[in-house]
């Protein structure tokens, strides 16, 4: 049973374009690792405050793969939408894109599953006051992924950590 | 007469939203102009880049106009679109936006023309090797209000400056 | 008539001096537009607030005009002096001066009027509590010229934005 | 059997301290994921080209769980040992702690496995002229750990992304 | 006679490993003195925090020597240690070694003796609770020699500035 | 014996203000010691870079003491002049005040001696084109002072480090 909510995945899908600058690269000339990363949690963390309309911390990460590198000059597009949202805590999707500057040839490098907890005033999780209206059968199929990773990640974190 | 060329409005369209960190407000807590402008020149040359495929250089900025103030933890998106290409020169408009967390609400606190020229290999001004498809009634009324502001801007370059 | 005020137009200049870093590069290591732009507000709100003693807001930046780039290792100059002051809202003319560092030769790249609002205990805009007495020639045109570009931007306020 | 090379655990290890500035918390004064994700990149690179000698570039970072926030002011460590060496590729463990500034009391925040890529002088992935020589137990167990996330790694590569 | 306090040396040592990236090198692609005092005042200040466990500031930095630059790509190690404790003051002092990618070679770039000032609730000078306890020949050569140091920072403060 | 060269110490003076941001204070919101050691030091170098005309490096800076701590939004003024010119250094003073915002009464808040190095084409030290012309009793006494500094570093300099 999907939730009946009042926001869909649209309204807080969020997009967020940079070009890659001397401050972003490594010696090798190469968009570090650890820029991005801050890229798609700023991302996440928008997209996520978007639908619960209040503060939100990053609670986990799943699996970042850099599956090509980006150079000085590279156009970034970084976009995320929600694929679940629970009592106090929503599950992002972000993907990561490299545009060439003379063909506009637009390829995914990274992406990520971020999960985002809900933050009320006295700095605790707190209640997220919309549910996540699922309008399309990807979305309802995103959703169904997410509740596995979530179970995955229970798992994970009952085992070791 | 408009220009017959082979990339169209929509092709170059490029947004990027931010969140208000510590780093971007001043003393008293509000969003400095100087940051915005940052993100503005960031996201026209972007824009500008997209459809000329070359490295660019900001030439001028027209009448940033601050309509509201934005706050630590505020959304800001800022969204860039072209309105003019010439041989070298292209007019981007940047409208920048505020969102109030709680409500979703979306205001326009900014809005500039900014002029950015193609950069060629011998680092001088190089022809554009697209033209602008204009396919809405809007898209080509604000091509001939861009050729105003460039006449004025030639007029105000030859009185002064 | 000008104003009699306690404060000279010399007691608000304001200079700062920087090199040109990667970090202010793009690319084509170029000076960025935005770099500069963030400058240019940073000095014109210090020689603001020496002015009205407040913090500041920035309200308008008119006309940005590059007229020449700045490379990785230039000297660049900010200077900003005030040529109006009304009720809250003061206007900064700022200059920028590329410095090269082989003969010292020092050129103008860009000139700008910035429009500085004080700010109150209240957060909104307040009476700024000094006028400008103006000492030459000069300093009274520019007031004159300053009232006249005030006009205009009331005018373009009114027809759109 | 484990590798028989000429560097060991210790000799590559790598620890930095920070402490929480403004420039590293969001809204609501927490220490942002993103920082600490940028954190823990630069130090796995560093232990990384510690190992190999060579530039190294970030392929995938497994699972990152924020146990505990952190605040402004709050004292930050964050350690990083090889766990695994193969023919171009290292796992880096990183453990990121807080300390208390009044106890010293030092909490786990984070863990996470971190690959790295050795590059050589044609961009492209290089052979690692060292292996790891194996001194504890608890060494050669993260060892065999590495290698079944490795087989994870390559798993989900083939099932999906 | 020595303090009989119940801290050592060892529990506030400090490390801190960096790697040279293009937002640190000056144009002619060093390391700037600059940037590596930030790092020392940042270790310092640390180390310090570790001792009193209270707020500190910096009070003044003696001598800084650069023996040899570094270049983009260097691992820099930053690491401090207590020399002597007063009733608000402490000495630190920071040793900066260079380390060359290929063989690991470390360098002694430049060493600091920084003075931290315990800060207080009310914003002033506070007394340090703890004492340091001297464990080696070396600790206590160096905790006199920070005796002469002090006199001598004591004698310059009277004499000028 | 003064040298007869063809700059004057007012040829190269150097000034930068500065407003104290978010990103510029510790925890306590004080100015950091390493941010302000990093403005002296950007100061410094435009200073030797002008009179030399050529790259230079920070090779030391003399007795850094912070007699006054500065806050958010305090304006800091850092001011640098030529005492010295040698074979291929140079030694500059640094003058940093802070400004009250309501007053504009400007204190001195440190004074530096940084020595700086002219850098070749080889990448080292290089032999400085200008000599320093002298022109008051003050820039004379300074001369003989950087003198007796200079000797004390070479007799520092053989003696340890």
């Amino acid at each position: 049973m999907y939730p009946k909510g009042n926001k869909t995945v649209a309204d807080s899908k969020t997009e967020m374009t940079r070009i890659v600058q001397y401050n972003d690269i490594n010696g090798g000339r190469r968009l570090f690792g650890g820029r991005l990363m801050e890229w798609i949690d700023e991302v996440a963390g928008i997209c996520a405050i978007r639908h619960c309309g209040m503060y939100v911390t990053t609670a986990c990460v799943d699996n970042l793969q850099f599956r090509r590198g980006a150079n000085l000059n590279d156009i970034i597009v970084v976009k995320a939408h929600l694929t679940h949202v629970g009592r106090s805590s929503m599950e992002v999707r972000v993907d990561t894109y490299m545009e060439e500057r003379s063909t506009g040839i637009r390829r995914l490098i990274n992406y990520a599953y971020v999960t985002e907890v809900a933050i009320g005033e006295d700095d605790r999780p707190a209640e997220i006051p919309y549910g996540l209206e699922l309008k399309t059968e990807v979305e309802k199929a995103e959703w169904e992924n997410a509740e596995k990773r979530n179970e995955n990640r229970l798992r994970r974190r009952k085992e070791g950590f």
